[in-house]
This record gives C-alpha cells, structure tokens and sequence, in this order.
C-alpha cells in the first residue's frame, strides 16, 4: 500500500510508493559532460575569461586575476541581478513589480577541473566552505537583500552548464516562496511546542535511526521523512543556529568531512548522478534565530517527473527514504585510484 | 534590468530577464518519440493490454474493452493511490502518515496514436472534455477524496511514458500544496478586496491586452504576469466557476476550441514542445465558491533550470510573458497537410 507522509515543517504531502520501490541500479548511469579544460573558464590559467575576481584563496605573491589560487570568487558573467538600484516596488493594479538588485557570485570550488566533492580532499573542501561563509558575511552586510541563496548544480540535468566545480550565491531582495514556508511552518511549531522543530526532528532521527546515513560530532547526514525525490538527503548541524553565517571556525572541517562524506556516498552509491544542493538558511532578520535552524538540502535529479510535480505541488517517490539511507550507508568506498561503481 | 515580479494569488516571486531575452527558436527542437503503434496498450485493438476500462465513448453496439471506442478510460496499471482503504491517519511524534487511498485512471483521448490535441479535431477533443468532466463529477462523489488533479503529460521530458494521447486524473485524500496555496491566497484577496482575484485578473489583461494570446466567448488564454517559465499559458473561463465540475454542455466545445488553438499555438511556435497541463479546481468543497475560479495552467518544458527552482521556491523566466504571448499571437497556423514550422 503506497503511503501519504506529511513534511512536518512545511506540511507538504508526498507519496512514498512502498510496493515497487526503486533501486540504486534503476535509474540510468549519469552521462559524463567533460567540458575540454582548455576552453574552461574556470580552470586554472584561463582567468582572464572571468570577470574580476571578488575574492580568492592564493599562494602568498600571486597577484589577483593570474594563477596561484586555490579557490577563487568572480561575479555570474550572466547575473540574474544586478548589484546596482532601487528595490522599490512599483504597483500596477493587482500587479507588483521590484528592480532586479541583487548579486550573482560564483565560487570557483578548486583550480582543478575534474574533481567532485567526492573525490576532492576534505582539506580542499574546508577552503570552498570558509569562502562561502566569506562571501555569505559580506553580503549579509547589504541591507538591501532579504535572502543569501547558496546552491550547486552538478550535471547537465541539474541545470549545471560548465563541469568545473563551483557552487553559486544569489542575494535576492525578496525572501523566495520555500523559505518562508519552513519560516512559517518553524515558527507555528515554535509557537505551539515552545521548541524548534527541527531540533526535535533531530532528536527523533537519533532515536530511530532508520534514516540516519551519517554524522560526525556536528553535522548528521539523513534522509527525510516525507522525502520529495529517492535519495533526497538533508546534512544539518546538531547544534541550534538559525543561519549558516554563524558556522564556527571548528564547524567548517566537520562539514567538509560531512559534505564529502555524503556528497561521495550519492557519488559512489548512483554512479556520479546529477544533484542541486540548496543551503537553508535564516533570512537577514534576527527575529528568527529561535525558531529556524539552518541545514542543507541535496537532491539528486534522478527522475523527469517534476514539472508535473512542480506545477502542481504534488510529489511522488519511489524509494523510501528508509531504503535510500540503507543504501546510502551500505556503500562500499573504492580504494584511491579505483573508479567508482558501475553496477 | 532584470525584474522581480510577483504573483498576485500566491505571492511567489519570480525573476523575469528583461535584457537577453529567449526567443522560440533560442529552445532545442522536441525529439519525436514514435512509441510504435503495434505495441501501444492505448491502440484501437490493444485493449486487452490495459485494465478493464471504467468507461468509453463508444460507437453502438460495440462491446466493452473492444474496439470501436473515441474516447476510453482505464485504471492506471501503475497506480500511484489504491482505490480500496481507509485515510485514518497515524502519528509517530511529529511524523504524520495516512494509507495511500485514492483513484488513478487513464483517459486515452482518441484511438489513433500520433495525434495531439494540436492536430486533434476541435469535436474530438470536446469528446474528451466531455469525459474529464464526466470522471470529475464521478469521484467527486467519493467522500474520501479531497481533491481530483486532471493532467496531461506530454513528451518524454513532461515525464510522459508513452506518447498515445492521454490525460490523467488522479483522486487525492488531502489537498495539495499548490491548491492550498492559491486557495489562501485568493481567500486573503477576497476578504481585502470582496472580490475573486482571478475575475480581477481577468480585468486587468482584458483592458492592457499585452499579455492575452486568444479568446472566444467562454475562455481566454493569457500569459501569466508573473510567469515561471518561459511560454507558461493558463487558459480560464470568462464566467466565476469554482470547480472544473461545473463546466456547462455550452462551454464544452469553446473549451475544445480554446485548448485545440493554445495548444496548436505552442505546438506551431515552439516546434511540439514538452509541456504538462493542470487544472486547478477547486477542492471538493462548497465554501471555497465564491473566491476561487477554476483554470488551465500549461507548462512548457523547455529549460533544464527546474531542479534549483524546485528546491528553492525561486524561478527565473528567461522570457517575458509579453513577449511569449506577441509570439504566440503572431503564429501562422499551417494549411492542413503541411509540417509544422521548423525555423
């Protein structure tokens, strides 16, 4: 009997099928896109086909714009806003209008051009994850955005259009539609329980450990219970913090070692399958911090049924999340210079 | 300067990119997907190749699940719910769960297979209204169902598995996330404004006509002013009708005539792109009539960028309605018997 489960922050239904679930080895190998290095934009030499970097990790005496870095920061060549304007709203009948203020940055994860979170070292991925915290504290400085938005799309199904590994960071104006509804549904819960809801998901994913995959001594690794797509995974921290800006200098290498961890077990376990991670964070507005806690939403791009799903706001999954956990922690790690699955 | 506008039912925001605007031909042509006939369970003669059927358009004297039907509908052989159980709900702390109780059919919309509503027969196609409406006021009676989604999948990136013309209705125990959104929204407008907040909307295109593709008498196809996605389409009533159900004998062909030329417009534009069709009724429930009008919402497929978006509740439209819409109503329908535009 397939199942109906509530998401019990944003009180989503989902349907998780129970009788023909899906395996690992049903969904089709991931086409591999090697961009050719030589016309990548983002690899190492090529920095003049970026506009001027931001911000950047360097080997000391290497000069801004030139080889030397280990991770690099340059604006969206093609921005979905600008960092110049006014956020003023203008109203035509029942019609609101904004400029389109905001930044577009791009973190250029490592100068190597075939790596993966998977494959990369945890060390390498502490540098990209202190840049983003970087990035993130500077422009939450900005009183004009309401909202840091910092994601990855990996593979060409997953909306990526260059290979080379790079996260993005979009500052909006506006607090987007899926943050308010964990907003709202955070601060409902709060507001009933006295607690923070996600504190108390937490606490009940320790106790039954059915969809646990991971954890380290700050972050846990799990697949949610009313879960939207197989393999959907959330890393969250298991100390309270409403917004990632808050990451302490000892929490970065714990969730390097987390992000590889689960980053390289969706790697290993789905043959390198395109994915978006999505950090959730508070908005610019203290008035949060109790309630809300920060954490990070990976989804594989497994399967073509979401415009159906994203019109309507109706999901369903083949893979229970009990199952994808059970795979997810099950995965074998090839040796260092084995390739990764393929069966 | 990109614009941030926002969508007067449900407040969602979305980035329409003013300056480097997509046009049709900037879309990857659809690739044909010619399922061959003689193994299409949806095929004149292939009747024994599906469940038994519900009910049919049939000429007289012919017998169920036998040829001579034009319009036929079946249980999905997959369902996504189970006709037989109970909604009872169970707790387990602050998970919530209820059995997977609905109804999950198939209406196959003519016998031949390489037909589209595009190049369906206006009559035919109203045939095929005719029994949407017909399934609709059916499990509308059930009282386990809280809400009927009626869509339509077409081309395999729409995650259509075959490509025989058909619909799906799926009876739903709880209402999902999309309807309750608009359902708040446009319960907020009416308790603000005493009015429904699509006739306003209705209004408001009627008198700048910038963004509307088409009309008749009964209906009007429009771009939506905040639309997700590049050539998004809603077509809806002239006339305050809460529920698809109460779609007249005389709004059946204007609707066959209205889906047969927006579709035909999309197909002709954009060379028979992907899309999904939803329409959004009301729930099965009376007090939502006054402010809420039930409508058509059609999705083209045409960009890889859903994943993010989907994940975020943030969408960027690369191409402004008013835009899709001038090309839209700039279409030249081909004389019978001649291809479809390719350029």
């Amino acid at each position: 009997m397939p199942e109906l489960r509530k998401d019990p922050i944003t009180r989503r239904w989902v349907i998780i099928a129970t009788e023909r679930a899906a395996r690992p080895t049903d969904f089709p190998q991931q086409e591999t896109t090697p961009n050719h290095s030589a016309s990548c934009p983002f690899c190492e030499g090529q920095e003049a086909k970026t506009p001027p970097e931001i911000a950047a990790v360097r080997r000391p005496g290497t000069l801004a714009n030139s080889p030397g870095w280990e991770v690099r920061v340059v604006p969206n060549k093609f921005p979905a806003l600008r960092i110049e304007g006014s956020t003023a709203a203008t109203i035509d009948g029942i019609f609101e209008t904004m400029g389109g203020v905001g930044a577009h940055e791009v973190i250029i994860e490592t100068p190597h051009h075939a790596l993966h979170p998977a494959t990369m070292t945890p060390a390498q991925l502490a540098s990209a994850i202190w840049m983003y915290r970087e990035r993130y504290r500077d422009l939450d400085r900005d009183e004009r955005f309401k909202y840091l938005l910092l994601f990855r799309n990996h593979g060409r199904s997953a909306g990526a259009s260059l290979s080379h590994p790079h996260t993005q960071l979009i500052a909006l104006p506006i607090v987007p539609k899926r943050a308010t509804e964990e907003l709202e549904g955070a601060q409902a819960y709060f507001a009933r329980e006295g607690r923070c809801v996600y504190c108390d998901l937490l606490g009940q994913e320790a106790a039954t450990q059915t969809r646990v995959v991971w954890e380290n001594g700050e972050f846990v690794a799990f697949a949610p219970f009313a879960a939207w797509c197989p393999f959907e995974c959330w890393l969250m921290p298991k100390r309270h913090e409403a917004a990632f800006g808050s990451l302490t200098e000892a929490q970065i290498p714990a969730l390097a070692e987390a992000m590889h961890d689960t980053l390289g077990r969706l790697y290993h376990c789905l043959s390198n399958p395109p994915y978006n991670f999505i950090i959730h964070t508070a908005p610019y507005d203290a008035k949060v911090a109790h309630f809300y806690h920060w954490h990070i939403e990976i989804i594989p791009r497994l399967s073509q049924v979401a415009g159906f799903e994203w019109g309507s706001g109706f999901y369903i999954n083949t893979v229970p999340p009990e199952d994808a956990a059970r795979y997810l922690r099950e995965v074998i790690f090839p040796a260092p210079g084995h390739p990764a699955r393929a069966g």
